[in-house]
């Protein structure tokens, strides 16, 4: 490691250090302050630079990319309101435990508060929203500093995985000259062979980091063991968990152990994949649920975060039942108050664990023939039958009509295997929720649902698209497609192809669904909001293809051909908003309807 | 008061008393949880409501507003990033002291970190950037309760002006229902018979808010008036100071009395105005400051913040003079290190004392004749022919040449007389500190100096447009422009009309100013960033007239076209950066050369 002046010494230290830690991909937006950072990552070969000028926008196409990959990507930035654009991203990495690595350049500390253009109080500037925080030490061509840096830059990739991923801030103070100037002398020449280890650092990283998993107690296994063993009406119910948090194979060895269905969040990761062709992975519960004499569960395995569907979140609280919430960070994610149980360990572990401590319970499936049905078998065939009533609804009433469910029934249905896809909050994710039918493919259906805005769709969805070859599907609303419309220059500088679904009902469908449609004044001016945008013009700003569908076969033809297409195409449906939810409620009845109706 | 719930009931009295507390506008983004303060807001028919969609336009317009007015306006959100998007104009808001007051609708206590949907922690969100942050108790048609909120919506807008005026969080926790849905019962219909007070609030404001003015101390005025008095080469430097904050006929007092040139930055409300008329108000300094020969003042006033120009600055730090900042929250905003006084007081009751005490110094003017001239005569004349020098160098540069200079040249030349003129950072405003000639005119010439971001321009001069009849002109880079293309959608939604002059130079334009344009990779790809966008659809998806202008005549055929049009325009200048900044350093070299040679 060489160097011609302090600042790119330290740039190239701490970069070099974060390339043998694992980091692969950094987001740069330009600004001065940063150029230490800025110039090492351009220089280093095995990091992966992206160019995104919003820093908003940046810092959701890192998270994007972290979500995807469950590794942390660097998002880099200069000095001043730079970096509070990244508190959107990163209040979204913490809730939803994504890996992200924040790189906040900042003025040495006697400008700090000192009336000094472009310096802010860059300190904690995202509160408790991160892991872990550290102001840097200022750049030194001292050996034990140097080693300070390598120690936090390991450290700080460290923080943002683990049990309990997210956000890592480092604030990064320098000096001038931020630029590889050379300046005679401020780097001693002897200092590489003084302290070759503080200057080149180690093969691998300064210090190799091995998080834990946390394993589940035995004694409180065996214990809910027992319980899954004994029931009538049990339930595994998972909600959305980022990709590689929870193994499809051990929730399949607790399904096949136990019999008991599987309600899988779009976003769990377990509604797509293999899990689904020899197991009952439930995906219409939105449905019916809420049907007349559904009976209770009387026991609950929750894994992942608060599931999507209002129905089942009611219908877990109103359970008289045993529930147990597993999750790795003692995050106590119910925020319905009737767990009984908490088990504070991995989820996969949890999942084998109590699989291997169940008997075998298939006599109870029925399945190897006609004779009684045990409880748990009629269990298992309610929930059958109603996944059938359901999809059969779905379907004739998707064949037919243009509303905004038909959309993601075919968006799922249609997806290339493999595939990614982003869906929005708001209205796709729900949509997603009860139109997207299991499907043995492998769709990595994403969401940025721990604090479920609509602010970064677009970018997260790049993000994550960045980071494999898979094809990538994007489901947006036109307010989230036009709040990150900045997104969208990612498609030709990073060079990320996507087919991205807009679904322009003009304004915010989702308020159809509140108490608040019934007065008017002010629901359509300050909550419905119609913008009355069209967004061709913004195709041709960003350089993507554009096409309207008018019906839902013509929607399905621009999916597909999309899906053919190199580049990027804008498939735009128009849907009515309040026609779209009316649809949706009349579907509900007819679903609940028959399933009351047939059990 | 009545109301159908105690949340609706809580929503009116908030909104109730921020209107008897002086508010008169109010910025809202589309959200449920917030949907008590947004149906109060739209009801009420003393306050202006603007409807934002992106919620860090809508914080940036509301901040635009403010600092045109010096009155807070509202900005109301949803919970969950929502609330995040907020940070980049808070810290704007905070930094350059303009009142906003931020209301974050939040979930109800319980359901803080428990896992459920869009709740993240909103507590003291913004850190040490507000002036005052509380988190209000949940609604309750209690006397009590309801007289509390009354006080904190007072004294959140109190804090909010004053001395030190800037941004004030209150987070406002509601449960449901949030809609004004009738909940029998819920709100006792004896409540305003048994608490008038509470429910109605008072005439007027609950409690009458009076700021105080920090008048400075007698016994220093006296002693940095005798220095004035003896000064050969006295000045008074104005920084950026919000419109309002520095009474320019005190400032001429002090200009009269003493004879001193007033160095007046752009921003500073003093460099355009009556006070040109008949004051040595001198607006080139940035050229010729450091020219050979010339020679330190001896006493400097200085007021506002940090001054624009690079060359004053340093100036500044290398003059052996006395040196009194003045500033009326003490915030020492010096950051070069040389002041030698710091008088904590308000600016023009500051320059207003020490006028009564200077004794007149007319005679030193040798403006009576042609008498030998004194040393204070001679240093007044060295800045009036080094402004002349400047100012035809930039006429004859300007009228054949479309540079960036030029184009400023032109926007502040042909702004009509009153105007608000907003320009962006990075390289608008230097342009404007440079080529922007005083005038007599009553022009409100603003920027985002604070932290100086790009981040929010569009969206803060549109907020800024709004609150005045006055033409509104907005000098914006491509950054920028493309940093807040969403905020346009505030012309159409917000009935705003402007002139938008974008200087188009395909990236980042200031990078050519600093060392790194020498190492190239990475300056053009990490730096300059040129993006190659053809904005004109940005005009299309937004409605706007789009004209780009091909030489510096067009321009200002083009630019009085805009400003005798209704509707916005934009007015795009093609331009190269480095030419540009070839150009600026040529010009800047001739007015040097210029000065030393005649002075």
């Amino acid at each position: 490691m060489t160097a011609p002046n302090r600042a790119t010494l330290w740039g190239r230290t701490l970069v070099d250090e974060l390339a043998k830690s694992g980091v692969t991909g950094a987001v740069v937006s330009p600004g001065s302050r940063s150029t230490p950072l800025t110039v090492a990552l351009a220089e280093h070969d095995d990091i992966e630079t992206y160019s995104v000028l919003d820093e908003r926008s940046a810092a959701f196409f890192a998270l994007g990319r972290g979500r995807r990959t469950g590794e942390p990507t660097a998002v880099v930035c200069t000095s001043g309101t730079a970096a509070a654009n990244y508190h959107p991203a990163v209040v979204e990495a913490s809730q939803s435990r994504v890996p992200l690595l924040v790189l906040t350049a900042d003025r040495p500390a006697e400008l700090v508060d000192s009336g000094a253009n472009q310096t802010v109080d860059q300190e904690q500037l995202y509160g408790d929203a991160v892991r872990w925080y550290k102001t840097l030490p200022e750049p030194a061509p001292e050996p034990r500093r140097l080693r300070s840096l390598r120690v936090a830059a390991d450290r700080a990739v460290a923080k943002t995985t683990g049990a309990n991923p997210g956000p890592v801030h480092l604030n990064v103070p320098v000096a001038k000259p931020l630029e590889p100037t050379e300046e005679p002398g401020d780097v001693p020449d002897s200092l590489a062979d003084d302290a070759p280890l503080a200057v080149e650092g180690r093969d691998g990283p300064f210090v190799r980091t091995t998080a834990g998993r946390v394993e589940p107690d035995d004694a409180a296994m065996a214990d809910i063991a027992a319980a899954l063993e004994s029931a009538d009406r049990g339930l595994v119910v998972a909600g959305p968990l980022n990709p590689g948090r929870c193994d499809p194979e051990a929730v399949a060895e607790l399904l096949d152990a136990t019999g008991f269905p599987l309600l899988a969040d779009p976003l769990s990761g377990l509604r797509y994949g293999p899990l689904v062709e020899d197991h009952l992975v439930a995906g219409g519960y939105d449905s019916y649920l809420d049907a007349d004499g559904w009976p209770d569960p009387d026991v609950v395995l929750r894994v992942g975060a608060s599931p999507t569907s209002k129905v089942l979140r009611r219908f877990l609280r109103d359970a008289d039942a045993r529930q147990v919430v597993v999750d790795p960070a003692g995050d106590w994610p119910e925020a319905e108050f009737t767990a009984t149980d908490y088990v504070e360990a991995d989820p996969s572990g949890t999942a084998g664990a109590l699989a291997e401590r169940v008997d075998d319970r298939s006599a109870l499936d029925g399945a190897s023939g006609d004779t009684a049905e045990g409880a748990a078998a009629a269990w298992r065939r309610r929930f059958e039958r109603a996944e059938t009533a359901h999809w059969d609804l779905v379907d004739e009433a998707a064949d037919d009509e243009l509303f905004e469910g038909a959309v993601l029934s075919e968006v799922v249905a249609g997806a290339p295997d493999p595939a990614t896809v982003f869906v929005s909050n708001s209205m796709p994710v729900r949509d997603c929720d009860r139109f997207g039918r299991p499907r043995p493919a492998e769709l990595t259906v994403l969401g940025n649902r721990g604090a479920s805005g609509i602010d970064g769709i677009t970018s997260t969805a790049l993000g994550a698209g960045s980071a494999t070859d898979d094809p990538l599907v994007v489901v947006t609303g036109d307010l989230a497609y036009y709040h990150d419309m900045n997104g969208l220059l990612s498609v030709a500088r990073c060079g990320v192809d996507a087919t991205i679904v807009l679904i322009n009902n003009d304004g915010g469908g989702i308020f159809h669904i509140l108490p608040i449609e019934e007065f008017d004044p002010p629901f359509t001016e300050q909550f419905v909001t119609p913008h009355g945008l069209d967004f061709e013009p913004s195709a041709d700003l960003y350089g993507l293809a554009f096409r309207r569908a008018t019906d839902i076969d013509d929607f399905a033809a621009a999916y597909r051909e999309s899906l053919d297409t190199d580049g990027t195409q804008v498939v735009e449906v128009r849907t009515d908003g309040e026609a779209s939810h009316r649809r949706r409620e009349r579907l509900h009845e007819r679903v609940r309807e028959r399933v009351a109706r047939e059990l």
